[in-house]
């Protein structure tokens, strides 16, 4: 997936942080100010919503030409024929996300430790997300990782690694300074006033021309 | 799927029911006890741990000759190889899951009125279950539709039926009268201090040899 290689700015929605906007409205938004692929991650609603949003948001990104990828649940992914699954380190295993979505899925995990991004190669993966950088609300669960251990990832692992975890313009140049060059985020786009705004300046960021 | 006409005990396990016992002993004692479907609901355990208790009970079930069914999660039921999905009112359409599990998969749909059997019929189900008939703590936000209700349903709908919600033996004579043949029960198999037993009975009763 020579996608994965260009990918600069992955934008991650969900009906909890959208700022009391429809989900739709904020991917549409997003994906106007340059978002590269969307993520619909949905940790509180019921299946069938989940399905409804996750349809509605897959001929949005259709039309778009922008991948869309389902946070956890390899059944909505395949059932509205999403571009692949993003698993978390207690979602699915790599091999059986494979077996229901095929061999052209992307599949993408969630890592916080070097040990846990060489797994995920090993097993499959087609990206690592790497995280928390930042201390952030999306994942309390996990302590920050810092951007040492980012460089350390990104030494060692051979994947795209897509940086995550409290990331907004602010601390962005300090992040880019590692050398990564993708980051995904949350709140910094899909719960920003300005949506569209929000999102070209982290990718003028990442693209080096601001 | 001729096996639904035969079916008379359905058991449904899950971990919070077990009163501390493993998933998979309490679905062995179930079939040692004459259970003829076995289906895990885990409504609060990550993908991964329902993963893997529903790949063990795969095991013990297929040795055993009996049908597994996944509570809600197409993906998992897929990547175990499961017999089918039952559904909630909240979970996948049924032409989605259809889509993910295959012609041959069997599909149940939790119903709790007419209206929901009638449509869970029209769309595809294999079978429905209907209750709760009596109330019960494993499904608090429905009220309990009674033995009427469900002499209703079994007089309008085609498919198996499987009576659920509060069952036991001090009461399955009054369910049976109904003209019901089919029952699922949680608790009074499951956390039955004899698991074996207790479905042994309930199955006895069913068959109208007891
Ligand atoms: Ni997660």
């Amino acid at each position: 997936t020579s996608f994965l290689r260009k990918l600069r700015l992955y934008v991650i929605v969900g009906s909890a942080h959208t700022a009391g906007r429809p989900v739709v409205s904020v991917a549409q938004e997003a994906i106007r100010g340059g978002a590269q692929i969307i993520q619909l991650r949905e940790k509180e609603l019921p299946a069938k919503a989940f399905f409804e949003t996750a349809r509605a948001l897959r001929e949005v990104t259709a039309k778009a030409g922008v991948p869309l990828i389902i946070n956890d649940r390899a059944d909505i992914a395949a059932a509205v024929g999403a571009d692949g699954v993003h698993l978390g380190q207690e979602d699915l295993p790599i091999a059986a996300a494979r077996r229901i979505l095929g061999e052209q899925a992307i599949i993408g995990v969630s890592t916080h430790s070097v040990a846990e991004a060489l797994r995920a190669e090993k097993e499959g993966a087609d990206y690592i997300g790497f995280g928390p950088v930042f201390p952030t609300r999306t994942k309390p669960e996990y302590a920050a990782q810092g951007l040492e251990a980012l460089q350390k990832v990104l030494s060692q692992v051979r994947l795209p690694v897509v940086a995550i975890g409290g990331i907004t313009p602010a601390n962005l140049p300090a992040v880019i300074k590692t050398g990564v060059k993708r980051i995904a985020v949350v709140s910094a786009v899909a719960s920003a006033p300005d949506v569209a705004a929000s999102a070209a300046l982290l990718l003028k960021m990442l693209e080096g021309s601001y």
